[in-house]
């Protein structure tokens, strides 16, 4: 028999909307996995990579916004975790994580997978609850309940992440055959109305006079989730103020039109004249990361005179050195109040329009006329992307070269990326993740570093069939021969970049996906639409190239925009 | 330029005997990594997976008994390490773990791969340091060098284990090109004499008079290394005492002739009168977890009056919960002192040794008679192992064959296994850093779950020749089959066993290892001759099974030893 509160997890799981559930195999955890399997109104699936089953229930709940819910046995398997969970908790992700563990007095006894697993995670969750190991007297029962309802509503508050509750769990760990589980309907359950983080209307006086000291408005969007609203109420507010907006590829705000998309390409160009011309004197920022460095230290450098970011809650970041006000309120607020607040100087908003368009023209002709290597390969793969359909960037060069590339407008693809922690640890199993909660295609490009790193992600019986797979291979970690540090080291090649042998033939063959693999831009040209083809099933696409010549290529690149001017 | 206290790191290491470096790539960890690669005395290797990384340093300092320094950059690589780092604690194993960070004020700003290091492995090392961010004090140059040499005598001392040192890094990262790093003859070393942890003379007096108490004295030893000194000591003290000794595989006693190898034998038979015959009346353990569970559980319920166990310092386990005594010594200094010191009854001794050989022929005759199944291949395949090479065993079924199957003195293979945690992540890996740092011929008997869960065990340019792999493939967690509570379950095929569809021919090409399946005993005496050649190279011998008939054939062992009476 399996205790009541233990089967009462899932029903409170389930009345607090969870439906997405990620068990991995083990015996300690057989309550939870029963738990969780009967419950009718979840779905449930085991990957046995306890690494790649948290990464994938990280890319179900970015893509579903609910939290997913972890199912792990004792010992070293919620440590396997770890990358995922650090990466959701900076990416503001939320997660259950239900780690069962060995009752107190058996910690530390020379007993077989039992580690020390509480506060596991350490400061990267937003909170740890031990799981009562005692239910016999009610007020552990009231306190069991409490705590599912609780962590639920942390994990998806803002911001958003993961919360852990350690769970000891006693024998007998099944049911007697035969037994049916009882969910509770009398189970306990806190709901939670959700903070609106809107300005008040004194707020949006005191900021709307406030704003009325600077003309070159700059607005810069990092990491977040597509938001339809979001993007009205910057489009409205971006038309009438004239404030420049720039879209990090991992911002989604790429599908404003009016939004500057090759600030890459931009601050690439060191020309002194340009650079101040583009300097803003109010920079407001929400969300999280960005990827363009050069955008970074361009602002680090070219300071603003005030910088206001928008955060309902939490620690804010001073990514440029520059912080002077922090707004609590919801982007959306801000930007609804905000509008026509301000006219901002047409010069400004000339010179990043002018940019733009040089830089693009730039790229374009770049793209068309380069040698076969990656930046061009990216911008081809990017054009062709499925309308409305999900792109995972994989870290390392994907995303950079992606940000360099841009997407355009009508494309109406939604972004993501592994950039709370920026890691390559776990892109496969994101992507495959987002695949599995999403209706149409879902594409990983990825590198071949971060591709086997994580091939652990496909190694389960739920293959999704609009699952894409673009690897850029290039046999090693082709970053550090793009960077001026190592490329001059005699360690580039042992220790840096890290030749690697593999190509994906072998790995698409163990997990039945369709594979095809080019070398050269015209058999990309003629793959690509087959790849991406509705019906085509899970597929990999292997782009062979030579890390040497794409060095070669980018310098080139490099060179051409320094070149260039650009105003 | 990089700072001259970073470079000598690796000096402090030269100098304290760590020879053995095992990197992930990176940009933050550049300076660890070219001081590491430059060292006239340091064998380096490069690992991108993290996990794999980790494993592999920990089975590089099972085997040579020495630390293994691991480096890595900021972000979520050191979390890829939690696993190996989790076992190597309680394992006790010396791991020196560097991991870059950024400098502090750079944390939780948006900047990509940072996370909160600080501590990151919580209560998993033996002590966490942070290096000096700044270095231009010369106190902070004295005590960056102490912390090396700290770190390290502290990884050795018992209980040896993993120690972290967080380094935070400004750039630049890079020497200037030519410039040459320049390793300090003034470095600063603390030397550490370490204790002798042996009885006092009065201490051997007194525990001389103490065992006088008790007749029927058993020996259990727990996972250690195998020591030659030590099984001197023990086999004097038996051959004195007539003292029983149990030899648990993972003990390496087994070498013992006269130890106990068919525990596992023993205890599955619950026949009552033969149990209580073999109830010690002091049990006296040292070293780490065992195997046996049908021991551990024999000895909670009968248990001993008295239980001594000999470890010289740290918390102990009540494994048996029958813990009354704690002896501060080697248990080499405490075999030798009590060698003579008692006289155990012959009965008991008899009894115990009966009850071994009628298993061992019970087990025999199984062996030789059950249908082709994982016990009786399992117990063909330690009876093939080329003398004095290593075994690596891995968790969950492989582990506990072996326990069943046992060795005989004579072979004098040198058995590991991950037992500290028990986990299935990384035996591969943990397979190949034994197998970098031995001579002789290295084997892993592996099951198909956790062979795929560490495939990047072989994921690098080091694939050692002298690695055999032995993979038991039933395409599933087969151990949920052989036990009570999850085959009854609907959701054990599903949830617990967890079906997966791999072999491991594509895994073979991919790393460039020689490759044999077999489907039947006559196929499998063939394939283990020619496996274990020592000219044969690397190479994976995948044996095929059904889980179901492994469960059935499992089951008919069981009834058989259940059937016999032993004594």
């Amino acid at each position: 028999m399996i205790l009541a509160p233990v089967v009462n997890i899932a029903e409170i799981c389930a009345r607090k909307g969870v439906k997405q559930v990620v068990l991995s195999p083990g015996s300690r955890c057989a309550p939870l996995t029963i738990a969780f399997a009967r419950h009718p109104e979840m779905q449930v699936r085991t990957v046995s990579d306890e690494r790649a089953a948290a990464f994938i229930a990280l890319g179900m709940a970015q893509t579903t916004g609910k939290p997913t819910v972890l199912v792990c046995t004792s010992g070293t398997a919620a440590l396997n975790y770890a990358p995922a969970v650090a990466e959701a908790y900076f990416q503001q992700v939320p997660l259950l994580i239900l780690s069962a563990d060995r009752p107190p007095e058996w910690i530390d006894q020379l007993d077989g997978q039992t580690i020390r697993q509480q506060n596991l995670f350490g400061q990267h969750v937003k909170h740890s609850y031990t799981y009562p190991a005692d239910l016999s007297h009610p007020d552990s029962v009231w306190h069991s309940e409490r705590m599912v309802s609780e962590a639920l509503n942390e994990a998806v508050a803002f911001p958003a992440g993961p919360v852990h509750i350690n769970v000891p769990l006693r024998e007998p760990f099944y049911p007697t055959p035969g037994e049916e589980l009882k969910y509770s309907k009398e189970v306990k359950v806190i709901e939670e109305e959700p903070q609106a983080y809107a300005l008040s209307p004194a707020q949006s006086l005191k900021l709307q006079e406030e704003i009325l000291k600077y003309r070159k408005v700059l607005v810069l969007a990092g990491q977040q989730q597509q938001d339809e609203a979001l993007l009205q109420s910057i489009h409205a507010f971006a038309e009438t103020t004239e404030a420049v907006v720039v879209s990090d590829i991992i911002s989604n705000l790429y599908a404003l039109p009016e939004a500057v998309r090759h600030q890459d390409v931009i601050f690439a160009n060191p020309d002194q004249e340009q650079l101040a011309k583009l300097q803003p004197d109010l920079l407001i920022t929400f969300g999280k990361s960005i990827i363009s460095k050069a955008l970074k230290l361009y602002l680090r450098k070219y300071k603003p005179k005030a910088h206001w970011h928008l955060q309902p809650a939490g620690l804010v970041a001073d990514t440029f050195q520059s912080l002077t006000k922090i707004v609590r309120c919801s982007p959306y607020s801000f930007f609804t109040a905000m509008a026509a607040s301000v006219k901002t100087d047409l010069g400004f908003t000339a010179a990043w329009s002018a940019a733009d368009k040089s830089a693009g023209e730039l790229l374009q002709k770049y793209t068309l006329e380069a040698p076969y290597s990656e930046l061009p390969i990216v911008a081809r793969v990017l054009q062709q992307l499925p309308k409305k359909s999900k792109l995972h960037l994989a870290n390392s060069m994907s995303v950079r070269y992606a940000n360099i590339a841009g997407l355009q407008a009508e494309q109406q693809v939604e972004v993501y990326a592994n950039r709370g922690t920026s890691g390559i640890d776990g892109s496969t199993s994101t992507a495959v993740g987002c695949a599995l909660t999403s209706s149409g295609i879902a594409t990983l490009l990825t590198g071949d570093l971060a591709f086997f790193y994580d091939r652990n992600g496909l190694w389960h019986n739920y293959l999704p069939q609009n699952l894409r797979i673009v690897l850029l291979n290039n046999h090693a970690g082709g970053i550090f021969r793009l960077i001026d540090g190592p490329k001059q080291q005699p360690e580039l090649a042992p220790y840096f970049e890290t030749h690697q042998a593999l190509n994906a033939e072998n790995t698409a063959r163990d997990f039945g996906m369709k594979y095809t693999s080019v070398r050269s831009m015209e058999e990309l040209e003629q793959a690509l639409p087959r790849l991406f083809a509705a019906e085509a099933g899970a597929g990999i696409l292997e782009i062979f190239t030579d890390s040497a010549a794409n060095a070669e290529a980018f310098e080139q690149y490099r060179k051409t925009v320094r070149g260039l001017k650009l105003l």
